[in-house]
């Protein structure tokens, strides 16, 4: 289908669309996209358009009798209503299905280019303005990189198609919002990459985040600590005093309104009661254990920083039960409907 | 009252009597013994005793015009039904009261000492026969420490006074249970401090909690991971394939069921629809975190390894509001309900 590429129009405004990145196409990235559109099509706001494999996920609807109308779609083309529009990429993408030889549940070199190829057509669709925004489906470390990629993840390869180094990592949901300093670090590497500079740069892009995406006018964000009780004027640890309490300082100049570092143990509980609009996590659990307490059936991974508007679902391939029609749609639906959201918020405060 | 010491009955059954001791006398310890005693008394399955001061309960129940009577108690006087009986420490425990000259909010080295008291005379009174248990209010390390006491909290103090080394820390709520490797360690010492002997200590003595003291036969308990996602094969760290794994495969053989080491973003979440009994957390934040989020108002800190029943309340003197009859009584009554609880189960269970 290259012979179709590049003939879309450069319109940055977008034409009501958002694609779906199928994910790691034997994991259950297939299943929760047609039980999502089952479902919830005639909710959606914005017309989710799946960059994927026809194959794929006719074998998919098949096999777990999921009654969804899949049709091969083009830029420009006309949408034909309730239907699944599905955007094959092409040679171009680095992609050449070889999707019949594809077994639930067990990634190879192939579905891991074709989850890359994916990725790299989306973010071509927006940038020349087909679609409003992307939500990502699953894919797995192992199998990306088994076909090349050097990127740990999306967030690393959507900012590198996009030229932007400053970015970040944020999970969303309507009642928490946590922002992290450090994600896949070692927990004992944490106190050594924490500096001021890192976290100042976070509670910015936190900020910016809130305004831009979510609306939120002088966000109030809560800066947690690191140490037990915050370090206890340093009696259990320095890096309050040394690291965070200067960067929430250099903070309070902003348009935001910054404080911390606040006690761990209680400062998301007080971000539930609304008295703050996100906290800004030191490091991976301390975030993700709370957010996933209160948002495991709904939360959002949100890029901040990129020029596109880019969710992710909160979960992985779950290749044990891919094929078999268990998993959760939830995520999914959450990510598209915060994208849709996010796009509506752009267009407003831009 | 020095002379009515050590005459009490060597009975190590108890007579139904579990104490409360006042904790400092100028934080939030006797507004909220009052309030739980004037709403909840008739529902108490075993009498509360107060360890404390009768002349600061006095003024606290005037200033808040809360209708209780208090009665000065002593180990063998007969219980006046609906009457908040109270134990005063007395010279022997270091303690000559001052209490008129304290000011609520403001404790100083007398209020320390005081503190310290009402702690050694409840442990007297439970190694006596006295009382069957007991469940403390809340202190602040800098004023017992002023007193010249140098344990860094309740629990360390109540070890020694029982002549124990082997004891931990469980928070304890109806939907969640969570003991800790390392407690007020600053976040750097974590590693350092995590050895397969503590965690294997903790493990056996989780499992031998939950088996005495709340009735779990062959407990499940789950060890969480340290790093994101437990390390992913060393891929964020090696503490979990160097040191947890090895204490975990240690402990199949004991008697409870030991799983781990999880994800640390998800195994709370699996606790809670129980799926475990209790969950080993390596750090204090790792197990504070999600618990404050399900039992802020309830959650009941369990001392683990003691001959003795001790719980406590979940919080601290909140010097900056005593006084003023805004304290919640919910920690303190959860607290005494799961003493009650656990000498029931001892009982059973002995």
């Amino acid at each position: 289908m290259q012979q179709h590429e590049g003939t879309g129009k450069m319109n940055t405004g977008g034409q009501g669309l958002i694609g779906i990145t199928m994910g790691c196409p034997v994991g259950i990235g297939p299943e929760i996209i047609l039980q999502f559109f089952a479902e919830l099509k005639a909710q959606c706001p914005y017309t989710p358009v799946v960059i994927g494999d026809m194959g794929q996920l006719e074998r998919c609807a098949r096999e777990l009798q999921i009654g969804v109308d899949i049709v091969p779609w083009l830029p420009d083309a006309p949408l034909e209503a309730g239907k699944l529009p599905v955007y094959e990429p092409a040679a171009g993408d680095g992609y050449l299905s070889d999707s019949p030889l594809w077994r639930w549940g067990e990634p190879n070199r192939e579905t891991g280019r074709a989850a890359l190829a994916y990725i790299t057509a989306a973010v071509r669709l927006i940038k020349q303005g087909t679609l409003d925004g992307m939500v990502t489906g699953p894919i797995a470390k192992h199998a990306i990189q088994s076909a090349g990629c050097s990127f740990p993840g999306h967030t690393e390869m959507l900012a590198s198609l996009c030229g932007v180094k400053n970015y970040g990592m944020m999970m969303a949901g309507k009642r928490l919002k946590v922002s992290l300093v450090t994600i896949h670090t070692p927990f004992a590497q944490v106190p050594v990459q924490l500096t001021r500079v890192e976290i100042l740069r976070v509670i910015n892009l936190t900020g910016e985040t809130l305004s831009r995406d979510f609306g939120v006018s002088r966000a109030r964000i809560a800066v947690a600590g690191l140490n037990p009780h915050s370090g206890e004027s340093g009696l259990f640890g320095e890096e309050e005093t040394k690291v965070i309490e200067p960067a929430v300082r250099e903070a309070a100049t902003s348009r935001w309104q910054v404080s911390g570092p606040h006690p761990p143990d209680t400062v998301f509980m007080k971000a539930l009661a609304n008295r703050y609009d996100a906290v800004v996590a030191m490091y991976h659990d301390q975030g993700l254990i709370p957010f996933k307490l209160i948002h495991f059936e709904d939360g959002v991974n949100v890029t901040m920083g990129l020029p596109m508007v880019r969710t992710s679902v909160d979960h992985g391939t779950a290749y044990d039960i891919a094929g078999r029609g268990v998993a959760s749609a939830s995520s999914l639906a959450a990510a598209f409907f915060m994208a849709s959201d996010i796009i509506d918020n752009r267009k407003t405060n831009s």
